[in-house]
This record gives C-alpha cells, structure tokens and sequence, in this order.
C-alpha cells in the first residue's frame, strides 16, 4: 500500500508520465512480494533504516534485495528532515527504483514543537502515514493533536534501561494508552528485553498499540546486553512469532542490526533466515 | 569427537607438544560449541567442503567461524587424495588453528578398486571415521570389505536425477540395505528433491543407514530446479527436522551452497540461520 502511497506522492511532486511508468512497475513488483511473504505467513519483513547507518543508498538498496527485503523505515541520513522537495523526490525514486517501498520515517527525535511539525510535515511529503519517533513526554499532547489534524500514526520508539525518555515499551504505553488509537508503539525488541520487560508478552498486551516493531537479539537481558544476530542470544522468537500470530499483527516485523555495521549482510542475512524459518514452522 | 581424533591424529603426525597445546585449547573450544549446538537442538550443523570451491582454506575458514559452523567434510582441492603426510599434517593443523572440526571427508568419487583404496587410506590420515563418497555399484562389493577391515562408515551420496548412478537415495538404499551397517548414506536433500524423493520421507525410512545431510533449497522439484537459499525454494524444512528428531539423527546436518559461489556467505548466513529457525522452534 505504501508503494502506490509513494508513487502518487511522486506524482503529485511532479515527475513525469514517462519517468513515472517504470518506476510504476518496478513498485507493483515490490509490492507482489511483500504480498506473497504476507500470504505465506501473515507477518510481513521490513528493514530499519538505522541499520544502514553506515551506508548509502545505493548499497542499503542491494543489501535489502540481496535478503529479499522490501520495505524500509527511511532514516534521516538517506534524507534529511529538511530537504527540498526536488531531493525528496529524487531519494525516493531512486528507491522505488531499487524495488524498496518506504513504509515510514524514523526512528526521529522530537524535542520541541518544532521538531514535532517538521517531522509530520517531512512524513506528508515522503508520503507515509507512520512515523517511528521519541516525542519528549511533554510533547505528547501536541503530538496527538498531529495525529488528529493529519491522520498520520505515530509508533513511539523505547530505547532501553539508559534511556531517560521511554526504556522500556510500558513505559511508552502507560502514557499513551488513554490517548487517540494512531498513537501506538514501536517495540524495540532488543532495548525492551535489555530492559527486563519480556518483549512477546508487551505484544499481547499492548495488543492494537503495537504499531512497528524493532527486531534484533541482545546476549543477555542486562543493560550491557550487546546486539547480535537473531537467534544468537536469549530473546525467544518463536514466543514472539506466537505473540504476533495471536494479535494478527498487521504492521512490519522490521530488523535493526547495530552489530558489524560497516559488514553487515551476513549478519542481517542470518538474522532474516532465522526470524523467517520460525515464521515458516510456526505456521499462522 | 572428530577434534579430539584430528588433535590424535595430528600427534601421531608429528606436532611437537608446544606447537599442540594451542592447537588443542581451539579445537576444545570447537568442540565445546558442537556440544552447545547439540544440546540446545539435538541435530549438529555443519558444512560440505564442496560450499568452498571458490575458496581457499582461510577463507573458508573465516566463513564458517562467522556463521558459526565448525565442522567441515573436508573436499579434495583443499588436500589433494595424493597428499603427502607433511602436506595432511598442514592443512589439519590449519583448519584446527582456526576451530574448525574435520569430521568426514568427501565427496569422494571412487570408479575403480585403487579409488576406493585411495580414499579410504586418506581418510585414515585424515582421522575421520567417516567418508562422504560415490563408489561405482559394481564397487560396492570391494568397498563394504575396506569398511569392514577399516571401520571406516561410507555415506553414498545421491546427485539428482541427471546422475547416471545414484540419482535419489533410494537407488543407493537399494543396494546397501543388505550390506554391513556402516555402510549409508548421505542424502542432498536438493537432490533427492529433485529426483522426486520426498527428503523427509527418506529420512524416516532409511533411518539408522542415513550417516549425513546435504542441505539446501531448490526452486522446483524437477530436474532442472535452481539450487538457493535455505527456505527460499520448495523443500519443507519443518517437515525434514520433524523427520530427523523422530530418527534420532546422530550425523551432522551440513549446508552445500552452490549459488553464488564467489560471494556465498550471506547465502550461506541466511540458510544456516533459517534452519536453526525451525531447528528452535520444534524443539527436541
């Protein structure tokens, strides 16, 4: 849906019908996929865009066809918040040309109001009706008032047992629980297990607030835990899976890997083969 | 197991104790994963030198410590079956030095009486008990009398419907089953897939006589079907792990990548990762 989202967006920024065609199939295709991973097992895979940290994108392009990986939480290092429209434009024809829908912005830090409308307006012109972000606490009932006024979702983003904002996914949804229902969570499945709070049973009861999700392994469920490759360290994927299953989870199941940044395909690759297989058994 | 036997082996060749003991602390470090691997699942991974045509030994080394592999069925154009003793010496110190296990050697094609001689004297310098191989079927009679005198176990490897000999597995089961014990066989569940044999099904009716596995995916179940990534083809791999707890399965479980050759390791990370998805998820 966030391809056709994206090319009339591209459209309405003005490329031309016979620009347009091509990068009209090439998204249909994207899109097929993602159909077909859908229809074999109900969750679909994305890719956060803070995994390509390290790379442009043109890499981070073949990266995510190389593990057959359509979709991506575009990060502001691809495009920055600021850009003028002629850049958003061409960044996101080049990954529509790549075969790479963007599905949402994020992650994004907002610490005034300012950033808060500038990170709404950026999602607007990028044509996605998500974004993955920090508002600062106090910024929660303006963000709100976003949603509302623009329809676009917010998926707040825990960040961990050091995080002074949201450690742990509670911690997001005790002070979003009461608010409009496009205001939900990105679980961050590595940060959420590192802040002791058991990632599959946050799924089942934050339930229609879990918007996004964060995948990764952590090597103990301490603060010091290290990011490793899925099914390296201790988090239970196969309860997760179950979780999602249970829930009907309709959002992205999106890997962030923070290990080997510089080299990491195969750890990506591993970590995709992994969540896959369990997906695969699991069945649902 | 085979570590400590290489680690024998090796002595026997002529390692002096301080060149050993380093040796003898990594190997016991592999083996100690190999433990971990098979407590935690029950079915050990490894990897068919074959994977490794492209490479040479420390590439093919790095490949298997980063996808955390460490035992190998050593293929001839890594040690040549006419090695002399210092050359074998080298190479097993080399894999050792670098954590990796040579637990078979093979695939070993063996067409006349000298061949299977060949093969079973490199493996005893090798110190495996194990050898993956296709010994012609009029050889079968020859090659049963070397592992009696032996104890050298033969896995007769099957090579899709295209094969002359051995296309499925059940063309070798028909001619070993009346034969010693440790003679078996090692079913590529991509060939067999191919040839039309279900590989779990195989599995479960061969039982004790299936000595190792050569995994893989295959785009369709016919003779032209593309070899590819672990979970990406048509092969059922829950069904094939199902099959191997019911059987007890003692031998090891090793990826044959063949596409890609040149840059195999994020095909070789996403099957390794997807089979230990489904490995996890059955349990047992």
């Amino acid at each position: 849906m966030s391809s056709r989202r994206n090319f009339l967006q591209q459209s309405v920024l003005g490329l031309g019908g016979a620009a347009v065609l091509p990068l009209l199939s090439k998204t249909a295709m994207a899109a097929g996929n993602a159909q077909n991973e859908s229809k074999e097992s109900g969750l679909q895979l994305g890719m956060a865009g803070f995994t390509f940290a390290k790379f442009d994108i043109e890499k981070s392009i073949a990266i995510m066809n190389r593990v057959n990986i359509k979709s991506l939480s575009l990060k502001d290092f691809h495009l920055p918040l600021n850009s003028p429209p002629e850049k958003i434009q061409s960044v996101l024809a080049q990954f529509a040309a790549g075969g790479i829908s963007i599905y949402a912005v994020g992650v994004i830090y907002m610490k005034t109001k300012e950033a808060v409308d500038e990170a709404f307006e950026y999602a607007k012109k990028c044509g996605v009706s998500l974004i993955v972000g920090v508002p600062n606490p106090e910024l929660l009932d303006y963000t709100e008032e976003k949603v509302k006024s623009t329809n676009i979702r917010i998926a707040i983003h825990n960040h961990g047992p050091e995080d002074k904002l949201y450690p742990s996914p509670k911690n997001v949804y005790d002070l979003i629980k009461s608010r409009d229902e496009r205001v939900g969570l990105c679980i961050d499945i590595g940060h959420s297990t590192r802040a002791g709070q058991d990632p599959a049973k946050a799924v089942v009861e934050y339930n229609k607030r879990v918007f996004d999700l964060h995948i990764k392994d952590v090597s103990a469920a301490v603060k010091d835990g290290k990011a490793m490759e899925v099914g390296r360290g201790v988090i239970d994927f196969p309860a997760l899976v179950r979780a999602l299953n249970k829930i009907k989870f309709k959002g992205m199941c999106s890997f962030e890997f923070e290990k080997d940044m510089s080299d990491s395909l195969p750890g990506i690759a591993e970590s995709e083969g992994y969540f896959r297989g369990v997906i695969k058994t699991i069945g649902g």
